[in-house]
Formats: structure tokens, sequence, C-alpha cells
């Protein structure tokens, strides 16, 4: 094992240059040398592809975005160009690759596993919703950017006695809209692994105005519906002075917390640990607060996300 | 003068708390009693009028929306709702009213100014669109809140090589757009006090990616269209990968910057120390950075805001 | 089990409103009444309780601070003012008391204990050195905080070619320094719960000026020393343009994260559970991602909180 | 003309990085070359001096510090010295120079100006202390920084009824004190501008103790003392639960507001006019919100900056 690969591919996630930083340090701290891959899985196959000074991962883990940018790149679906990509890897004399992104990239990942090419997949995604771990490198911080909007909305909303929809991220996964939905005192949180009742929903938003709660939050999964046809629905049933809101891409960006990129560093460390222990084909995580590595064909084929619908009921009880 | 009355209406803006506090404090200082009016000319007609204690205002500056509430109340068109009104103050005891708001809620003022009840208007919106002032309590905090934004979907254009529209808020005025495109780099600010030119903006983006910046922001006033109806145009035009945002209400609230803070800070201050020298029926504004009131009915009726388009030029050279 | 008592006791954390509410709007929700208790043990001896409505937990789940306060109250350590503090429980009809704070307001919730009072101890400090959970409400709001003026110090730091040193809080732990450390890119973090090697710091600074780095962090936990003194040791070794920041009470305040309004609300809603179930004499925690509760007089006896020390080596290996 | 120079110099301040963009955009924009000079006067007399171009710029308006570095050096106070630095800019082709700083980089623009080499001074410092203009680039930020921390401490002193005192940067101003005091509700604000009466604080203190109030908070400009003295000398009058805090270079660095940016746009912008114009030698500001630039020499000799003083009687009458 000499030289290490990275990219990043899929949306964008606050937390990647966290965890190319933690990848490329680590490995150069173990004597390795580190290639960063820009445009993804497009520039893997283009062979664009530099090595990686420790002085370049100075302040990157501050900064959103990805300094190896990422593509969307469908052609990689096909046998002949994954293995141009290993062409290409050997051509630079890269003995393991890291990829990191959501479900799609560790997709790319298996298939180089499957093609012979250790590669391990490494979680970030605002989504939370790659199987093999609990939390993903992104999803902290696109929570934080969504509660943010989401207090001030509860500022609007109480000056005006108003009842706000709004829809947050998560592709098909309800954990972004569950964890800013509780930390933002919302009345209801709508979310796709679980059916809604719209009627309950609406008495009770009539119901808090009767109590003299005259604002009321709704926090809606985009994996759902859309803003608007929540509020078309509850207008529906009667209640009064909706208005709906799509938070929409500001929630992928802005420097990560604190939280995203000391697991962004922990998982990168971990990842070249286990490359150097000659492991490989390998899906990265964290459980139960313990780092894990899991076969990555198994995980992505046996196994899937698990939200923690519990939060919901919590939510409940804390807004009866 | 023994009783001032203060109200909030219209849309909510960060600062209208610390207006209101401002007032009743500088008001107290001066051995007045402050009266706050719930829900805007709504709760001055139904009398939800009560005494403002130096400790209510204690903490409120740092808070957005309003404690007085706001609310639409188009009855107040009507004289004789706006005699109603008076009569409430007059049952109350309240010598002035000071109403803290934009256009619509100047035009109440204006209103029982005509029907003989001193009153001034304070200018308390995000759009920046009131006339007499340069400057309104509201526009800093939503200028910073769309900067917000911008900075992290320019993290996210950066990765992806992406066109970015972004709708802001401004109602018919360019103001924010202006100030939060400039600041965020823009390529372009689309704004309705000046025609846009699509073909050329779309012309500059092509050659922005010719040139080897393959992410693009183009700022949006909502004044002009929606952002998807922009989107359109410029697909139309060749340009790619473009995605089309709007920030919408997440503008309006939130804790006011400091710049906000101390504009409010002295509005209120200033329209106590009018009103104590037996002056009303005034707009309270500051022009070239010198507190000013001019006759509050001069002012909207043969007066209107001046956006500053030279700042889009300003852009334009600075993103030639 | 009808009544529960809350108080808020020790250095105030952000999340301690998070958590009364959660307590609070779990027990209504059960059916029970919740009472707040001010100023901690000395309001608790003095009979300051009043009954907490539901309408009085809205929007406080994003407020900085204790809305029950908080204060020192040495007294508590004698027998006679527990035994006055349970006949003021008994006086309102509390049956449970759930005390929210750090080590010296556990000490309090098991002397109540002890005497037959069944009390539950949550876990509410900056600090996060409380036995018997991972994490602390508070912890990650201050890590952000922390983490915030970091990465402020580093651009000035870069922009002069210097070193900063910077003491975060933490008391005996160095929790706060390793998180916010880890995440801030700091060359060096120093620790309470390990030797520290003066020579090695400044050499390595040294050769990273060598190297063309030219400034450089040490994060360092308050436990150590101050980062005055810290400052001159690194002087003697020869480190030149050393800057000592203390970021001190900022840490404590502000508006909770997402995360800690999360925990916050399990944990509340979780001491609610136990004491329905009739158990009692707890401190609750999170443990490897799982709600846990442990006997508080074992806890606190024989238990202390473990520093995940691990994490200073990590940050070695990612800035070696 | 064809090239413009560019520098920053003295402590860095957000908003540098703007106003270098905005210079050098906007030379770009008119057709002349922009030159990066590293390490303010140091790296001018080194001839550390580079070519901008327009990429280069791309994304650093959103980042504090500054690009070109900063360096104290006072051996550029000889003449020699400044000779040499001429020399530099002759042999790079330099027909201009804008330096970007506080005090002391603007007397290094006049001594250049003096020797015949035209130069600009253009406003970037926290401390809002230049003379020839109302308001520098980087004092909102900062501002907006301590604003922030007080909003903490406030959280923090609510809680434990203490009277926090909080030193501010600002060095022989007291501007940044004044706007962060007012925005954050002090109860006093000490300024070098005008003596303070510390009996007459203690009194307001104690009274809003003896009336209720049992937080309170004094914002102290380190150009009067520590905060460490004047919390002695509070104690020494009798102010319990007093708590010291110094805010630091936290106060330095960050992203700027869109104040700050769009401030540091338009002087850059102006600066380039100028110098197409063929003017030189001036100190470029922004006074009654209009752009002007007066003579440098005369500015520096026979100015200085006013602190606007009135703010503290406005503090006291919102704060009686």
């Amino acid at each position: 094992m000499k030289r290490i690969g990275i990219l990043t591919s899929g949306g964008d996630a606050a937390g990647m240059n966290a965890s190319v930083r933690a990848i490329a340090r680590s490995a150069m701290s173990a004597g390795l040398e580190a290639y960063g891959i820009n445009y993804g899985f497009a520039g893997l196959v283009a062979g664009d592809i530099h090595k990686l000074e420790s002085i370049d991962m100075d302040g990157i883990i501050s900064r959103g975005g990805t300094v190896l940018y990422s593509a969307r790149f469908p052609e990689f679906a096909e046998e002949k160009t994954q293995l141009k990509g290993i062409e290409q890897l050997k051509k630079f004399g890269i003995d393991a690759l890291v990829v990191i992104g959501g479900d799609g990239s560790y997709h790319g990942a298996e298939r180089l596993t499957q093609h012979g090419f250790n590669s391990i997949g490494m979680p970030g995604t605002i989504d939370n919703d790659i199987p093999g771990t609990d939390f993903t490198v992104g999803f902290d911080t696109a929570v934080s950017v969504a509660l943010d909007a989401l207090d001030r909305v509860n500022d609007t909303a109480t000056s005006h006695q108003r009842t706000f929809i709004v829809e947050v991220m998560g592709r098909g996964a309800g954990d972004i809209a569950l964890w800013a939905g509780i930390a933002a005192d919302a009345d209801a949180i709508v979310i796709p692994e679980r059916d809604y009742d719209i009627q309950a929903i609406a008495s009770k938003i009539k119901q808090n105005r009767a109590n003299g709660k005259d604002h009321n939050l709704v926090v809606l999964a985009e994996g759902v519906m859309s803003a608007a046809e929540f509020k078309e629905k509850l207008d529906k049933f009667g209640v009064l002075h909706t208005r709906a809101i799509t938070l929409g891409h500001v929630q992928r960006g802005g420097s990560p917390t604190a939280r995203d990129r000391v697991l962004a560093s922990r998982f990168g460390d971990f990842a070249v640990k286990l490359l150097l222990e000659g492991k490989g084909g390998l899906a990265i995580g964290i459980k139960d607060n313990k780092l894990v590595a899991s076969d990555i064909i198994d995980t992505l084929e046996n196994h899937k996300h698990v939200t923690d619908v519990s939060l919901q009921d919590l939510n409940d009880r804390l807004r009866f």
C-alpha cells in the first residue's frame, strides 16, 4: 500500500472537505501518499488526478462544498467505464480508493471492489440515508441550517399568528425533518416512513388556536410531498393563515458543524487504518457511537437505512 | 404629552422589538408612559392596549418578530374604523402614536394625523422601500440572512459547476438583491428598477464557463419575476445546469443585526424627542447618516423610495 | 405520581431550557403536573416554586440560559437544609424531582434520594464531565461556540503568521478542547487527562514554520493552566509571535444547537418515563447512543467521567 | 496608468479581502492590471509582489483575514526603506498603490506620496478610528462579533443574577463599545472619549438590583482600562457578583458582514476611479453616506477620528 485515491461524489454535503483532509493527512502520517480525484467518477475515468500535499489540506476543514468537486456521471453504471476507471487508478499507481458520498457513490465503490479494486465507501450526504451507519457526515450541519431557518420562521409565525409548513430535504428519509422538527418545537412532523393523518394534524392546529397558541409549525420531509401540496390539504381541512416554504439547496452548503468535522476526521482516519490492515471492500460507519466497517456489497444489497421513527412519537409527547 | 402609544403593523421585520423598546424606554426616561397596542391597527380598534413597563422591554432587543404582534387589517382604510381607533386612543388617555412598519402602516399613521391625532411613522420593513429614509429597520438583517444563504449556495455551486438563480425578497424594490448580490459575488443582479437583458446575462455565464469559472450566481429580486420563470428563460438561451431557489420568509425573522438594533434605537429615541417638542404627523428616517423627519402626508403622497441603482453598475464592474 | 418538580443548578448551559420544557411537556402529556423551582436548591429551600403551563414552555427551546434561574448554594451540603427542601416539596405536593445540572447538582439530587425523596439527575453542563453519560446537554453548543471563535482566530493567525494559544473551558475535563481542537485543525491540543511535552509542541511549531506553515494554533483546556502561562512556556522554548486568548464565559450561553435540543428532549422525556414506572434515585445518560439510567448514588460514588483521550492521538495523526 | 499595486497592512480586519478583490476587479474592468504585495510594507520592500488574476479573487469576498497577509514593519518609518519600496514598485512597473489598513498603514501611504509615488489609503480596521471617514471596513463585523458574544453573556447573566464587565476592542476609540453596547442593552458603556463616574455606575447597578433587574452588563472599551481593573473598582463600590471578560482577538476575524463587503466594494471601486482620473495622495472614506476623498497628508496631520459620543447619551436614555 503506497497510494490512496480520494474522490467525492453525488450531492455535496458539508464536511466533505473535512473528510478529504482526514484521509489525506492520516495517510501521509502513515507514510502513504494521497491522490485527489476531481469531479467524482467522471474525473476518475478522465484521469483528472493529482497528488495532495499536507499544506493543501490547511484550512479546508472549515469550508463547505468539496475542493475535489463533484459531478453526476450515470455512465459509471456501465462495466467498461468502471474498468476504464481502474485503468486510470493503476496508471497513477493508486492502490486503494476512498469514495465519499451517498448511496450512488457507494454503488460505484462497490462495483470497483467487485472488479477487484480495493475501495471503501465513506458516508458523506446530508440525507443520513446510508445503510451501515447511524449518522452520515453532513447531516448534523444540514439539520443545523434547517433549524436556523425554522427558528426564524417561528419569529414570523408568532408575530402573525400563522401556520407555516416548511419542507426540508432528506430524499426518501425523514431524518432531517425529525431532528430539525423536534429542535424547532414543531407542532407536527411529517415523514415518508410513516403515514400521516391530515385530519388529526388539522384538528391539533385548530385546537392549538382555540387554546391561544395561534402560531403553528409543520415540518415536512421532501420525501412525502411538496410544502405547497401539503398546504393545500391543510387549507381544505379549514386551517387558516397557512404559508408554505421550501428550504431547498441552502441546506447543503456552509461551514460544517464541529460534530460533522469530528465525525469526518474519525471516519477518514479509520478508513486509512483499515486499508493499512489490508482490508477493503468496506462501508464505514458509526454505530452506537463506535466506528464500524461492514462489507460494502452485503451492506448495499441486503441492508437499508432505518430512520429512528420513535422520534416522531417523542415529538408528539412534547407537543401533545 | 403624557402617554405614547406604540404599534407594529404589516409584515414583521427584525428590529421591530428594538424599535418598540427604544420608544418605550426613551418615553419613560422623559417621564412619559408608554402603551403597547397589540395586533397593529386591528388591536387599536379593538382596544387591545396595555401599559408597558421598563422590565418588559428587557432582552427583547435581541429577538426577531414583534412582541406587539402584527396583523392585516384592510378595514382600516375606512374612515369610521379610523375614528374608532382614535376613540380607543383617547379612552386610554394616549396623546400620540408611533406606528412601526412599512408602506401600509404609514398610511394608517397618515390617516390618523389627518383626523387630528398626532402620529409618527417609523420605518420597520425588510424591503427598504419607504420614502423619507435611506434605510429601514430590518433591511440590514434581511440582507444578512440572504447573504448567509447565498454564501452556502456558492459552496454548492462551486462543487457542482452549477448556475444558481436565487430569488430574494424586496417587494417592488431591488435593494435586498443589490446589497446581498454584491456581497455574494453575484455574476448578475436583476432588479425591478431596471430592464434586464437576458441574452447578455446568458452570454456572460457562458463566457464565464469558457474561461474556467463554471459556477455562477444570479440574484433576482422578487419584484421582477420568480426564480423558476427566470431559470426557464436562461435555459432557453442555452445556459446549462441551472437551479432555481426562492429564499422566502426566512429573510424576515431572526435576531436583528447590530446595525438594525442601533438604527431602531436612534429612531425610537428621535420619535420621542419630536413628540416632546410638540411635533407630530411626521415620517422618521435617516438620510445621509443623519436623523430626519418629514411631513408624513407630503412624504407619502409626493415622494417615493429611490433605490440606489448605481450599485448594479458597481457590481457589473466587479463582475465584468 | 401527580406532580414533578424541576430545577436547574450550577453553571448555566445551553439546552437547560430545552430540558425543562421536555420534562414539563412530557409530564403534562402523561397527565401529570410540572412545577418549576427557581434559583436551584436555594429556591427549593425558600419555596420559590410555581406551576408550569404548556404555553410557558413555548419558544424556550431556542433560548440560552435557564428560565428557572440558577444559583450557588453551598448551604445545601447540610442535612438540615436538605430536609427543609424536602419539606417544601411536600408542601407543594410534589412527588418527584428532576435536577438539571452538573456534578454539584447531582450531589444535591443524591442527598434528597438518600433522605427518601425520589430524585433524578439530568446532565446539563458544558463540561461533559458527568459520570454515567457519554454526552451532557450543553456540551455540543459549547464546542460549537468555541469552534466559531477558533475559526475566527485562524483567520487572524493566517494573516499574521502567528501562533495562538486559545484556552477553552471544561473544568477538569479536556472534552471541549479535544472536540473544538480537532474541528479547528489545531496543531496541538493540551488536556488535563494527559501530560504534555512543551518541548515537543515547540519543536513542532518551529518545524511547521520551517515548512512554510507560519500560523499555528494550540487549543488548551482550562484544567491544565491558563493561556498566559502556557504562552510564557512556549516563549521560553523559542516560539515566536505567540498570542494568548481566553474564551471565557461566552462559551456558556447562546441558542442551543439542534443536537443539544434533541438530546435534552430525549433526556427529559426519558426522566418522566422512569418516574411513571415508579423508578427514581437515578442518573440519566446516553451511552453508545442509547438512553440509560444508573443508580445516582452508585454513579456518583463509584464512577467518574472518562474523556476519550484517543481523540488526542487522532489529532496528532491529522496534524503530524 | 497601467498597473495598480495593492497591500494590506496593520491588524487584520474582516473585509480586507473584499477590499483587495474590489480594487483588483475594478482595475481589471477598466483595462488595468492589479498586483498583490504580500506581507504589507515588509513585502513591498522585499519585492514579494505578484500579478492578480480575476479568478484568484473568486470567493475571497466571504473570507476573513487577508490573502495578501499582513506584517508589522516598523522599519518603514525610515526614509531609505521607503525609497527601497518605491524602487520595487517601479521595478514591477506599478504606477499607483492602494494601501488597505489603519492608522499606521495610512502613514506609510502618506510617506510614499510625499516621495512622489501616487498612493491611496483605504480604511481597513476594526477600530473605526481613521480620520476622513465615518466608517471603516471591518468595524461592522467586529461590532457584530462582539454583539454575538454579548448576547450570549446576557443569557448567562440573566440565569445567574450577575454583573458582567465585558471589555471590547477599539484601541483608543470607543466606537465598538458604543455600537455593541447599545445593541446589547448594556446598563453602562464606558469609553475613552469621556470620563466615567464609577460611583454613578455602581449606584445604577445596585438600583437595578433593588428594582428586580438582577443581571447587569457593562461594556468597556479597551482604551479605558482592562475588564479586570474595572471589576475591581466596581467591587470596591459594593457591586456584587461581578465577572470580568475580555473578548480579545476573536473580534478581528470571521466572514465579513454584508455591510462591510458592500462598503469595501464601493471603496475599492472608488479608489480605482480616482486613480484613473489621475488623482492620488488621497485618503478614501464615506461621510454622510457619500464616498469622499481627502488629501492624505492633510487628513493625517490635521484631522482625527471623532467618535459619536452622543450614542452614550442615547444609551443612557434607553437604560436610565
